[in-house]
C-alpha cells in the first residue's frame, strides 16, 4: 500500500474541547503566573489532586442531578470513576484526608482543568481551567475581607481596573426569610432571586408567587430588601437595627462590615466594590458571605470570580467541622476577556534573538553565538534551515522575535557581526565578535 | 438525622493516583518554571491539547495493543473517547491541523498530565506529568544537536551536573542490519537489544537466537557493534568507513557527528554525553537519532529524558510529511529524583512575612501593615485567628515563613513595630511604624 493510499483518521477535537496554539498559550501562561504571584503574596500555597476520582467521592452516594454533566465511566478495574467537574469537591476530599497534618488556618490555591458535558450551544466548553483559592479552618471575618481583597489584587495585577466586586451574606438573607416566615423555602427563593438580573422582576415575581407559593407582600419585601442602596455604612446601620434580635444575621452583618472596612482601609477605590443585598448565588453550599465580580466593560460575560463562606466544607467525608471562605476564577473565560480588552500579554515568552545562518558550514560558530547570548539570560534561537536571509527574517517576524544576529562571509572575514532590530529596521554593523552579547543586550534595552 | 449519624463517603484517591500537598507542589511549580525558562531560551513555545480525544485519534482505527492501558469509554453523546496516554500522539494530531498556519520549523513544548492504567505494583502511577519538546519540519542535524543541548541545559538548570546523555542513531543500526541481512527483523531485534542493560547479554542472546532466529554469528556482530567504545571522533571515523556505501547510515553518522561537534564546541563536559551504539529504544516510531539520559547517582531510575528523530510525525492524520526530533521528560519521576538528591527547591513560594495579630480590635492596622509589605513586592500573610503569640510563631515556623512582624499594646503606644527573624531568633524592636516595609526588606536580605 503506498503512502497516499494509507487509511487516515481525520484530525479533529471533540465538540466542546479545543487546542491552545502558542499565541494563546503564551498569554495563558503569563496570566497564570500573575495570578499565582498574587495568591502567593497573601500566603496561599498550591495543591493538586487527581483528574479522576471515585464517582461516589465526586457525586456522593446517591449520584444526584449533576450526573448528566459528569464524565463518568467504569475503569479497567471495574471501578465507578468520574472526571472532576470542579475543584471544590476534590478540595473537600483533600481537606478531610490531609488537614490534620497540614494544620489550620489552611490557605490553598489550585489551578487546573475540570470537565463538564455542558451544552456547547451557549458557547460553553466541556474542558476548562479553574483557579480556586480558599482559607479553611477559620471563622474570622478577616478571611472574608481577604477574599475580596485578593480578587481586587488579582484583577489589578492583570491590568483590569474597571470592575466591581459585589457581596452580600446568606446569613443576613436568612434573617429576612425568618422575619417573613419563609425560612423553610430558602433554597428555591434564593435560586429565583439569583435570576433577578437575568430575567427581570416580573418573571421572578411570577416564579416566586406561582411556583414558590410566596405571598405577594413577602415578594415585595424581598424585592425591597434586594434593592437597598446607599452608603454601605448606612445600609449596615439599618441592617444592624432591623435584625438586632437575630444572632445569625448579626454575624453576617459583622462579616459584611469587615469587608467594607478592610477594603476602605487599604484604599481600594469605592467604585470597585458594592454591598449588594440582591445577590443570592445559586448554590446551597454557601452559609455566609457571597461574592461576585463583574467587569464594567464586559457585563454580558457575567461574574468572572465568585465565591463565598461555608460552615462545613467536607461534611460528606469527615466529622471534622471545616468552616472557610474562598472563590473561584474561570481562567479560560478570563483569558478571553483579557484578549478582548487588549490586556493579554506575551511579554518575554518567545526568543528575543534569532541567530541567522548564512554560511551553513560555519554552524558551530552560529551555535556559539546563540549560547553566548543565552548565557546572558537572553533567550536566543538558532535558525535551522538553509534559506535566504529574507526567509529567515520572515520567520523571526512571524514568531515576534525582535532582534536578528547576522554574520555572512564579510563579517567572518572582519571578525564582526551585525545586529538587526526588526522593530525599527535599524541595523548595527561591524560589532566586534567578542562584543556580540553586550550589543544584543543594549539593543534589547532599546538604547 | 444528627450530624454524627450522617452517611459519609470514605475520603480516598484511586489506586495509582495521588494528591500533591503544598510542600511537594511548591517544589513541582519551581521545577516546571525552571524547565519552561530553559525551553523558552531556545525558542520553544507552549501549546496545549485536550485531555480527552476521540479514541480513533489516540489509538488509530484498529485500537491496538496499548488499548488495555488506555482509559477509554463512551461519553454522554455516544462518542468513543479516551484520555491521552502521552503528549506525542496529541501533538501529531495538533500538527496535522495547525502546522500549515503556524509554519515550520515549529518548536513547541507541552507540559501536562497523561493517564495510563499501568500496573501500580512496580511503583508506577496512573496519572503523571510529562514535558515534551519537539522541533518539526526540519531534517537539519542541528535540531538533533539542540535536542541534546537542551537536555544538558535543563538538568544543569535544575541543579544536576552528574548525568550522562547517551545517543545513537537508528539509521546507523539500520546499516548494520542491512550488512547482516537482517533488515526485515529490525523491530524485534531492536526491542531485544533495548533490554541488554536490564537483562544482560546471555538472556538477550537467547532471545535473539531462539525467538528471533538470528544466527549466532550475527548476534556476535550486533553485540560487538553495541560495545564499540573509544573517542567519539574515532568511532565516527570507523563507522564512516564501514558504511561508506550505505546512504541511510551515512546520514545517521552525520547527525551523530553534529551532536558530538556541537556539544564539544559549546563546552559541555565530555563526561556528560556518550555516543552509545548499544542504545536501541523500544519504539518503532524513531528513524534517526535516539537519546536517553541517566542520572549518575540514580541509575536504577532509568532514563529520565528520552527521545529521538522521526521521519513522519503525523502520517495517521495527514499526507504532509513532518520530520522532526524531540524528547520527553517524566516530570513526576524527575521531581522524585530531585527530592532524593536534595535538589528540590521551594524558594520564594510561600509568604516571607507573617503579620502577627496581638490586638484583634486593631485588625485594620495589621491589615495595612501586610498591604504595605506586599506593596514592596514581598509576600506577606496576616494571621487570622485569635491566639497567643507563641501559637502564631509556630504557624509561621510550620509554613516556613522567616519573618514575623509583632505589634502589641506597647508598640502601638510608641508608634513602633518589632520584626522577628525566626531563622536567627533575633528581633529588631522599636522600628518606627513608617519604616516597617524597609526594615522587613533589610531583614530578608539578611543585612
Amino acid at each position: 500500500m503506498s503512502e497516499s493510499e494509507r487509511p487516515r483518521v481525520e484530525p479533529r477535537t471533540l465538540k466542546g474541547f479545543r487546542d491552545f496554539t502558542p499565541e494563546v498559550m503564551i498569554a495563558k501562561e503569563a496570566m497564570v503566573d500573575t495570578i499565582r504571584a498574587v495568591l502567593r503574596s497573601f500566603g496561599f500555597v498550591p495543591i493538586d489532586t487527581p483528574a479522576l476520582e471515585y464517582a461516589e467521592i465526586l457525586l456522593g452516594k446517591a449520584g444526584g442531578e449533576s450526573d448528566k454533566q459528569v464524565y463518568r465511566f467504569t475503569d479497567q478495574g471495574g471501578r465507578d470513576v468520574a472526571l472532576r467537574f470542579d475543584l471544590t469537591v476534590p478540595f473537600a476530599r483533600f481537606a478531610a484526608q490531609h488537614v490534620r497534618t497540614l494544620g489550620v488556618p489552611f490557605k490553598r490555591y489550585h489551578m487546573g482543568p475540570v470537565w463538564r458535558g455542558e451544552n456547547t450551544a451557549r458557547g460553553r466548553f466541556r474542558e476548562f481551567w479553574q483557579c480556586d483559592f480558599d482559607t479553611i479552618g477559620t471563622r474570622s471575618p478577616i478571611a472574608d475581607l481577604e477574599t475580596a481583597l485578593v480578587i481586587d489584587h488579582l484583577l489589578v495585577a492583570l491590568g483590569i481596573t474597571r470592575f466591581q466586586i459585589r457581596f452580600s451574606d446568606r446569613a443576613v438573607l436568612g434573617g429576612l426569610l425568618d422575619e417573613l416566615g419563609l425560612a423553610g423555602q430558602a433554597t428555591p427563593i434564593l435560586r429565583s432571586l439569583d435570576k433577578l438580573d437575568k430575567l427581570g422582576p416580573e418573571t421572578v415575581r411570577r416564579e416566586l408567587e406561582r411556583e414558590g407559593g410566596v405571598p405577594a407582600a413577602a415578594v415585595e419585601a424581598i424585592f425591597a430588601f434586594a434593592a437597598e442602596t446607599g452608603d454601605p455604612e448606612e445600609v449596615l446601620g439599618r441592617l444592624r437595627r432591623r435584625f438586632a434580635a437575630h444572632a445569625g444575621a448579626q454575624a453576617g452583618i459583622e462579616r459584611l462590615a469587615a469587608v467594607v472596612a478592610g477594603l476602605s482601609a487599604v484604599g481600594v477605590p469605592a467604585q470597585r466594590y458594592r454591598l449588594d443585598l440582591g445577590l443570592a448565588r445559586g448554590l446551597d453550599y454557601y452559609t455566609g458571605t457571597i461574592f461576585e465580580t463583574v467587569l464594567d466593560d464586559e457585563p454580558e460575560v457575567g461574574s468572572i470570580c465568585s465565591g463565598g463562606r461555608y460552615d462545613n466544607l467536607a461534611s460528606l467525608y469527615t466529622r471534622d467541622q471545616l468552616p472557610g471562605v474562598g472563590a473561584s476564577l474561570g481562567l479560560d473565560r478570563l483569558l478571553d476577556s483579557l484578549q478582548r480588552l487588549g490586556l493579554s500579554t506575551n511579554r518575554g515568552a518567545t526568543a528575543q534573538v534569532l541567530v541567522a545562518v548564512l554560511e551553513p558550514a560555519r554552524w558551530l560558530e552560529y551555535l556559539r553565538m546563540a549560547e553566548e547570548i543565552r548565557g546572558q539570560g537572553i533567550p536566543a534561537e538558532l535558525y535551522l534551515e538553509e534559506r535566504r536571509l529574507d526567509r529567515q527574517l520572515q520567520y523571526a517576524n512571524r514568531k515576534g522575535i525582535p532582534l536578528v544576529v547576522i554574520a555572512g562571509e564579510e563579517e567572518f572575514a572582519t571578525g564582526t557581526v551585525a545586529v538587526k532590530d526588526l522593530r525599527t529596521g535599524e541595523q548595527e554593523s561591524g560589532v566586534p565578535r567578542p562584543e556580540l552579547a553586550g550589543a544584543v543586550a543594549r539593543a534589547l534595552k532599546g538604547k
